[in-house]
């Protein structure tokens, strides 16, 4: 397995706005710093997370390059570049690669559904133009396109094609990229209740915006897995399965901002018609941060 | 029931793209006024046939002034507007206002799922902004987001939300669209092989890229429902089913263009990653325009 | 289209039981009258209505000779007679030749998903050894196997299976039927709230518990249609259609009974695990059939 | 945790029928022999691979005397005894626990959707009547209901209903159940492809007709999970599912008898409609046991 410069986990930030629904750079980078001091292995700015489709050009190179920067080069950065067509992706993904990125994500965006020649030919052309490693990122929920594990197999023989992930919810699909695939491939799990199961399969790392508001137990879980302890791996994971499963069914943008806030840090605005989390539901994230007392950054760095 | 300018048939164009993959407005006009010629009770520029999501601003404004041009009052033009952010929408939406349509479509697409609070306040941020009346539009499919009969009922409060279209496939939904919002609302089958079975139920039109192929089949299955001919009505549908079901089925973009061109008309190309019909699926398409005799734009018109 | 004994409403009656949950054969016999008076165009005891599969053999053959003394050959009836195992689906089919029926019903009920093989088999096994027709019975939700149109193309074959009944719920199943299958196939709408989509598709008949309750809408709905009149076959369907939903959404065994009751008919009891309609349904049901004006067998008549 | 009665591997054995599809009592017992001589910690006769369903009373009764007897104290005995009414399955029920069975598994069968009342009453009903434990098994592939995770917990008060099997596939429930359930609850994967996943996320045992093909390594599976050694349950994971998918993708009556007659045991016929494994299947089938180096009783025990 080669350029693969991604293991462990790999942190999503957000993209704050200001009350003008303007993105707020000073405040993504503080936000970024969090994740960085909180133990991430990685850090991928937009991402879903980081509500990616909802920016224009300009407001993704300059949270790129403000990434970038503020990384300094601490670990990997994975900068998000997928785009409804080719050109876009590609556009982007070289000002990734410019700005000083580790890795592009692509997810194979589609209104109309593609055929697996299109999905191909799309993640080839930007490949060719580029010359860091992509994951290609199988999310059928956001993308509209579940990429087969046939498919997957074709991908991965575009030489900077190097890294899968999976997001379909469904632990059957990373038995079958491990099965099928070999060792040589690596994949990582962007299903956050699926984080046991996925790394019990054999997942390099888990893709999750979850450090944002409970880093020391996400690298808990990764650390025990790393040292073979099942029981104590099990014993973590139904820790924060409650949390993890909460911020999914009630989108990240929202409740990584409301947990955020909880937490007693500015997380800014969101843009329109994304609005913040209701009340009772931020009443009830509030009684799970509680009860696993993350109250601050630092009792975030417990592990 | 008042504010409906939508009757019919209303078909939607293709944006067709030059070598370069820049949208080619003369030929854009051209196949627009073989619709209006056909004999279409309306034309809706920018809709997914329209790959509308692929198009920049300033290529979306091009083609909403062409459209108002070349239609020059003719029939009513319905633009379509859908766009992730509530703030783009409402630019696009000021922007049809002014060049002169008589509605826009509003698909409220999502990449994190919105809530049925967060949708009612994107389209009522929208409405409150302009004069002319707008068709909201569900497709689960296409926009991430499934609306509610009730949802619905509750868009309808809006003084100028006033149409629906409906695409889910699923012809209970306008059973309870018209059982539950009664006679006043106006319902548009979005859905090509329900087209019979939405204007059983009592659908006021149907939205449909066919025209571009057979137009006289779908106006004279409309012509049918309106003389009270439910025998002719099906004949007229059954005779056209397997057409409708392989331009959904291959995707509206791709098929529309094969068509043309085996009608011998120029098409233009399409934009990346969306490639051409596959040869054998072109031959497929060819047979069955041959078997209905619709060879040029004169026998289009048999109706 | 030859050997096809059923067109129109096609009534199943349910099958009562008594306060120790034995078949009540006298019950039986005068619900099933009630449904021959009201002018259905063919019973069909022994279907799901019928709760087949909760019943022993010799309450099956009970059943089933009650049916044909007490229609007397005013109309054709036809027998459920679906089993896990081919030898008691063949035993049940012998039992209902030998007692007069004019069809008997089958459904592919699997445990265990069946191969196309195995199903093809399953049928012609049985139809082998009887020379009354078969309708072929589609309907996942119960069975648990979703006969494709090539499968059932194939069915047609095996000279006396003549007639399919469609359940899926799925309109475009039956245009695909008539589409592929050609107009020498008879085919049924088993799905309530498609009765309108099914007719204006061609079905030529619509086996329905319904008529327990609505006769006179269920046959002035077909009448309309056969007058190639689509206004008021809609408008008909309108008005009976919340009906319609409810006693399939509820449970047609529970719902038939309570409603047999509501119209002051005694309908005897369930058999265990199924309970009666809960209050507030029961309370839901009445005022339908109260705003119906539905309130007597003589009411019934109406068409 | 109280009257639990199993852990670890419980073995399904067929229920294998003669020329004439009678069930072949001497044949079953040998078979039985094997799983228990294998190491199985446990046998459950008339489960989905016993086709309880395509078995009359009196065969039931034969199989659940022949299992008591062969087993004679040496495991403990779990009986299927689900059916479609209330009143056989308490006859069964009762039954079992006569013949010296240590536990029932209940699956709430149903033909007509059942009401979460329906069921509580169903079990409760039976559970009032016998004093041995029930296992409650969730399959709603089979049983065509979804048991929630509330039902589930409200079964757990009656008394004797102690255990949990689950069977959608889905490992979120199974974290559901452990995180909701608590410690005290017993749950069982009946997932074969989830093996790995429920065990990690601390399933007390696996339900499985893999042992009748693979049991060393499906107790060497177990073995590991109890050492808490993770790398070495997925080795061993992975080295199995291919063949754990075969035989649930292919049915597991057909693919187990098939693989007996490769690793050259007699397995009997099967009951019409069920016919035997398609040639290519089997061979495919073949592969994987000679790939696995599983040959004959001698190699199965490895573990």
């Amino acid at each position: 397995m080669k350029n693969v410069p991604f293991e462990g986990i790999i942190a999503y930030p957000i993209t704050p706005f200001d009350k003008n629904e303007r993105v707020d750079i000073p405040l993504f980078k503080r936000l970024l710093e969090r994740l960085l001091v909180s133990g991430a292995h990685g850090v991928a700015p937009l991402g879903s997370t980081g509500v990616l489709p909802y920016l224009s050009d300009e407001e993704k190179e300059a949270v790129t390059e403000a990434t970038v920067r503020q990384v300094a080069g601490r670990v990997p950065v994975l900068v998000g570049v997928s785009n409804l067509t080719t050109e876009r992706t590609l556009y982007h993904a070289q000002f990734a690669e410019r700005a000083g990125a580790q890795a592009v994500m692509i997810l194979p965006m589609s209104y109309w559904k593609l055929s697996e020649d299109e999905i191909f030919r799309h993640y080839d052309a930007v490949a060719a133009k580029i010359s860091i490693p992509i994951m290609a990122y199988n999310n059928p929920a956001t993308s509209g396109v579940d990429m087969s594990p046939g498919l997957l197999k074709r991908l991965l023989q575009i030489p900077n094609v190097t890294m899968i992930k999976e997001s379909t919810g469904d632990i059957q699909r990373m038995h079958t990229l491990r099965n099928e695939l070999g060792d040589d491939v690596a994949f990582y799990n962007g299903s956050n209740p699926l984080a046991l199961a996925a790394f019990a399969a054999g997942a390099n790392g888990w893709c999750t915006a979850a450090p944002n508001l409970i880093p020391g137990l996400n690298i808990a879980l990764y650390n025990a897995v790393c040292k073979n302890d099942l029981n104590q791996s099990r014993e973590l994971f139904y820790k924060q399965l409650d949390l993890l499963k909460f911020i999914v069914a009630k989108g990240l943008p929202r409740t990584v901002k409301a947990g955020l806030q909880i937490l007693g840090e500015d997380a800014g605005c969101l843009r329109s018609p994304l609005k913040p989390l209701p009340d009772a539901e931020t009443r009830e994230l509030e009684q799970m941060l509680s009860k696993l007392d993350v109250k601050s950054q630092q009792d975030c760095q417990f592990a």
